[in-house]
């Protein structure tokens, strides 16, 4: 048993995962990655997104791993996870063959359904190519949920890049004095 | 009197507590441990929690520490805690003797019950060894109870050890490097 | 013009601050400062609070620095603060001599009314030894009073001494190691 | 592809930007600056913003940089945006001349309007010198708002220099020490 000190440099994992009869899915924050441009500014190269990844239960207390399947929900659709009142519902639909060759044989869905006073949390994956169709679909009560928007509220800014903004200790300054003390500027300001 | 800088490695003690005249309870957050896996990632270890502490009143401003209480609340639990509307109430059921031998023998059950603007806050334990029964109740105000789900909303996303993977600064990254400049990228990704 | 950076040791002073017709107040968390015990536990020895300054205006944009007065909301009342809805007031009473022998002869109320779409926020100090009454009333805005809010539950966690907490990356731990794998432990858990 | 490690010292730029048809904008926090007064004490310089720039279409997923405007909304204006609700609407106003002698001939405004289960985000600048007029008008989902309203909310305490303050470890403290335990002074601070 470790503490997480000494860790910093290696790759954490500590999803939220929510195990039911049928099936499991996790939910873990996945960072943007940067790229440092000749002009010195830092941007972000790949975007975060919040990654869910379901299994199918394979016996008492066992999920299949190796059949695994991912959705990557991006900044925007974190949004839209994060608003949803106990009547609401969304639906969100990926092609991970985009701008390829293949693009429009896989389609994947994920939606959030209510049910009782909690969710169905719901991923389905047509494939065309294969002839498969892939289906998971879990029950949540609203205290999962509770927690799923309050972590994807908490994550949201990492995963936007923020919170290597607001790190920075150091920005370039327009030499701005105030004249006359910062009363008179905060006055000035608030007109 | 000192300032925090030089304990960042010592057991800081910063419970919000609840003094009542019957009885008193106090909630801090429990972080999560860690271990490294062979391959190199850090996993959870032992979860973390919300732990609340009871202890019953034994005169003018004094509280028996000796014969105190703890139930450590989830994160799913947690998740329930700070949805809870004025009128809502819960209950959690937590058997500390589960899967040993004397499974089903100890019951803590903690409750949280609307009470005129506020809430009641109270423990029972039931011992069958011991033929005990043990109870705690704790009226408190709708601003402590604000202060214990905007505290246990900033503690959430630590106990379930997301700070951590935010905190990491490097991760593995697929090389992927964006064609045609990041706003082309953005683009795409907004399909 | 510096940048922050240099500064960790100094004290930083970013209060938030309303400035009208015949008053102002500004806003600022005050953090705890930290004991350590001989068992080498860290505690808090002096609470954190919000503290809030009211200046008379005495001119233009001119307020009376010298005669300002403060007023320390504790956590209990930054949470009635931050549950706050559009319609609700709230009143807190402090005596700065309690104690003392000079108890309940000096007697602070900060109150926040309902005006229009926003609030009153007004501070009244009664002195019974120097025979005086000092009066402040600042109406605010919803936009300022969200500011507030926000500014306030970022801060509550401060305040509380909880960010101490979950900096700290070391903790005693129990040598408690997952029997059967980290899958299982998750699945106990959940019972 | 790198981590974002290296970079604590160069600018990162991560906004957050909707495309739209026929205009996009940027949301990204921008910090204050500080300054060191003789006393030491180190006080905000320049106030911190959230920066909007807005750009036209120039054709197929194309934007007009060079053409692009800003509007940097204070902290309060952020607390405005940040409490709006479904069907509220609002509307801000900077004279970017202000205090100089063209004060009143540059007019920016910048509004945000229910728009089906959206908003319109529109920027207007009326510039009397150069007899111009330029408009933008951005049309944005519920979702895209989430997003806006959540990381603005992690943002404003930025903004606002307050993570400055509860980044400091080391305070004057008055060298008070609990009276009879903490747990009394627990309790008279209750009082």
């Amino acid at each position: 048993s470790y503490a997480a000190k000494g860790y910093t440099s290696d790759r954490v994992f500590a999803p939220y995962t929510v195990y039911k009869g049928k099936a499991a899915f996790s939910l873990s924050p996945c960072l943007p990655t940067f790229t440092k441009l000749d002009s010195g500014t830092v941007v972000v190269d790949r975007r975060g997104s919040m990654m869910m990844v379901f299994m199918h239960s394979i016996g008492e207390r066992k999920y299949d791993w190796e059949k695994r399947q991912r959705f990557a929900l991006s900044a925007t659709e974190v949004g839209s996870l994060i608003t949803m009142g106990p009547q609401d519902s969304c639906e969100f639909f990926h092609d991970p063959s985009m701008l390829s060759s293949n693009a429009g044989q896989v389609r994947k869905s994920l939606s959030i359904k209510p049910n009782n006073n909690g969710y169905f949390v719901s991923l389905t994956i047509v494939n065309n190519l294969l002839k498969t169709k892939d289906q998971f679909s879990v029950p949540i009560t609203a205290a999962e949920f509770a927690v799923m928007k309050t972590a994807c509220s908490f994550a949201l800014p990492h995963i936007m890049g923020w919170d290597q903004i607001t790190k920075q200790q150091s920005r370039g300054t327009d030499g701005i004095k105030p004249k006359g003390g910062s009363q008179v500027l905060d006055l000035e300001w608030e007109k």
